[in-house]
């Protein structure tokens, strides 16, 4: 799930000037027969959610530099291969490697109490007899602020009820160093959760280079409204924070790529797909094995129906979304000859729920001949296209002019689960996640094989 | 939360012959006033809500045998007396001393993975050096037997989905020593949860004396769904089980008692309450410092309105509900010589959510004439009466022919939450936790103010 935000750019005049494309109605008549099969093939059994369970129960969280995703990276490989894809490989990316070891925090005073803890990736550790600090609770970064230095040596608790996530996950990746300009000895954050069984949600953090690293850290939502109302009460707060993390010299890993070479115009690419890493926390299954499962089945699918689109289909599982977008951008770098043959580019990071439709960044005119596709999906329901952001490991193609969409699912719960130990296949349902297949492997079947090709979205800075 | 299944009883002539009582336009006109005063005084802040955080925040769980129960008896004493309840009081009761210590589960094959569990309440603890065996996942006692003595020295895990609390629950109760009929060296449970995000759930388990006594926990929902996944895989499953788990002595507890003394008959009394212990995590805000809570935020508003009903209303915070309802019993055994005079029986512990009214053990006529006082609590939708299945610690007086009722709530999310670390004040909402607290209110002050009483539910093998 990216963080970011999209820039929004202004359109230049080439982007007016698209080929002539097909009619709502020749696109119905084209395709109709092939998306109906397609969503037939797709929705008929459980075959994703089997594909997500059994590559997720059998490697567990795959975080970047670890064992498990290189070998979760090779089964993908070689279970690719099996199913017939073409060009199966890995291109390499370096990844960061951070590691969290043992952590643990725990509540002082007012009374003896463990907190439930997730330290943050990125997160330094704490000396090796911990941190013991009384506690400062803060409700936003104007609050820490006109707290100035009274947080000196002091562990600064942020306590933000969420909103929406673009906007509470600015707390969890500055508020660490926010709080060490203040001279805080650490930070804790209230987890970044729409709701919470004592369910840490651990994610990335950045520090500032100006500013000293002190060591952050998630509590479950409860821990942090129960230390706010303790404060809020005159109580004084000690906590005691004892994290080992630490980051190791960056590893080799790899996206992995498998096609179905296009039959006229094998140059010419459609990529789809998610980031086959996940936090260091449950299985991963909707963050994001879902979304590489999703675009995979999505290709095995076309494939098993004989369909020859007349451009390539390609199928990524980046590697390393959650800790820099590494694979994301690696792809990009690997591929910055032909970038310019990326006809589109779909991605599947905010879980395989029921799709709605997709999220698009492109021109106008592309969102005009994405919606003459989109009723191929109105009988699964999935026939919505909307405005997007762009989604983090096809941002890098995004932001070089590749028309590209997220697909867009009911994110009512994606939030309760998301970076936590409870982000495992039982939260998926097979029915959605079959949906999801289907959802793909039209638009990635219709884009590969019409005649004509989205505009591309005009480039800052780009000459014209 | 009571586990067992009430006895239902043949009506004998005698229940028939209660005194005339008033009529629905007669308890309207004599209570709707104080009714409406009551309502209103109860949900014009979150009294209830802050004292019930208060509460748990202040002394976390609340076991058996525990330090933190005996504080938060003694502070809920001196908060009634601050409250100018009368009669405050502790009585005594000796309750079991089940600690839980050090615990751990590990997967080992096919893959090395934390199991995230809590053991349950009254299990023998491992060998030091744990247990490591193979696992066999069954889904129900059938399926168990099916198995015979090929479980045996292996760990059982019930893989039972939620359907029922009390059909779900017998696997947790009765689990460990169908297992070790058949020889297995532990018991593993899914946890005995309507939902989760990883959150293991505990709660009191039985050995039946005629078998070996093996260690018994919980797993989260997720895990026990991975490792039954895994077995349908064909995959050997091995599991480490580490536990400390050991029972002292008994101790002596009290059940906190508080009064407003009755204006005509104060030998005569409504009891009502909850259960001012809890299971060994979160902070038994739901189960059930809600309850306490509620009722003695009942009696506060009652006194605070000046309102001096013709019988005593005592409230009670039962001590050790959860490992065998000791504190209900003593309660019963110390009123042995009273219970005659006690005329209604009111119990809260199924979380104070949104009050939908009574659910009720008496007799048609019993129902009957509290289907006349109902209609007071129309405006806050709390006016439902229907037949119940009794509440642990009321079940004594019940069963001595006291007409009583548990408060009926909306269950929805009870068992998300029930016996987990996750049972925290956040979860409740002061609005639905204040209709409680008024829905107890206006039943406990008719029932004590009113010319009649309810008959009294005829006792099997009493005579007449």
């Amino acid at each position: 799930m990216r963080s970011s935000t999209r820039v929004t750019l202004t359109l230049p005049l080439a982007a007016c000037l698209a080929a002539p494309s097909l009619t709502r109605a020749q696109t119905a008549e084209r395709y109709r027969g092939a998306a109906d099969r397609i969503i037939a093939a797709a929705t008929k059994d459980s075959a994703a959610w089997n594909r997500i369970a059994e590559l997720t129960d059998t490697f567990g969280s795959r975080p970047a530099g670890s064992e498990s995703l290189e070998r979760a990276i090779d089964w993908t490989l070689s279970r690719m291969r099996a199913d017939g894809l073409e060009n199966v490989h890995g291109e390499a990316a370096m990844v960061p490697h951070w590691v969290r070891g043992a952590e643990s925090a725990e509540l002082i005073t007012p009374r003896r109490k463990p907190l439930t803890m997730l330290g943050l990736g990125g997160s330094v550790g704490t000396p090796a007899a911990g941190i013991t600090a009384p506690v400062v609770v803060v409700s936003s970064f104007d609050d820490l602020r006109a707290h100035g230095a009274t947080v000196k040596g002091k562990i600064v608790l942020f306590d933000v009820p969420f909103t929406e996530y673009g906007q509470t996950v600015l707390y969890r990746v500055n508020g660490a160093s926010a709080a060490a300009k203040l001279g805080a000895s650490a930070m804790l954050l209230r987890s970044v959760a729409s709701f919470s069984i004592n369910s840490p949600h651990t994610g990335s953090m950045r520090y500032d280079s100006t500013v000293a690293k002190i060591p952050a850290a998630a509590i479950a939502v409860e821990d942090a409204m129960l230390l706010h109302r303790m404060q809020s009460r005159g109580q004084a707060i000690t906590v005691h924070l004892q994290m080992s993390a630490h980051t190791l010299p960056d590893v080799r890993s790899r996206n992995v790529v498998g096609e179905l070479r296009g039959s006229e115009r094998p140059d010419e690419v459609v990529v789809m797909g998610g980031h086959i890493d996940s936090w260091d926390v449950g299985q991963g299954a909707m963050d994001d094995a879902g979304g590489v499962v999703a675009a995979w089945e999505a290709l095995r699918v076309i494939k098993a129906l004989g369909l020859h689109p007349r451009r390539t289909i390609r199928v990524v599982g980046w590697t390393n979304e959650e800790f820099g977008a590494h694979g994301g951008r690696a792809y990009r770098a690997t591929h910055a000859a032909d970038v310019e043959k990326h006809v589109f580019a779909l991605e599947s990071d905010n879980g395989v729920f029921r799709p709605y439709g997709i999220a698009v960044v492109g021109t106008d005119s592309a969102m005009a001949m994405l919606r003459r596709i989109a009723p191929l999906l109105q009988r699964i329901g999935a026939d919505s296209v909307t405005r997007g952001e762009g989604e983090a490991d096809i941002d890098p193609l995004l932001e070089a002019g590749v028309p590209g969409a997220g697909l867009h699912v009911d994110g009512t719960r994606y939030f309760w689960f998301h970076h936590t130990n409870g982000d495992t296949p039982d939260k998926l349902d097979p029915r959605e996640v079959a949906q999801c297949v289907a959802t793909m492997a039209v638009y990635a079947y219709v884009l590969a094989d019409m005649p004509e090709t989205l505009p591309r979205t005009p480039v800052a800075g780009a000459t014209h």
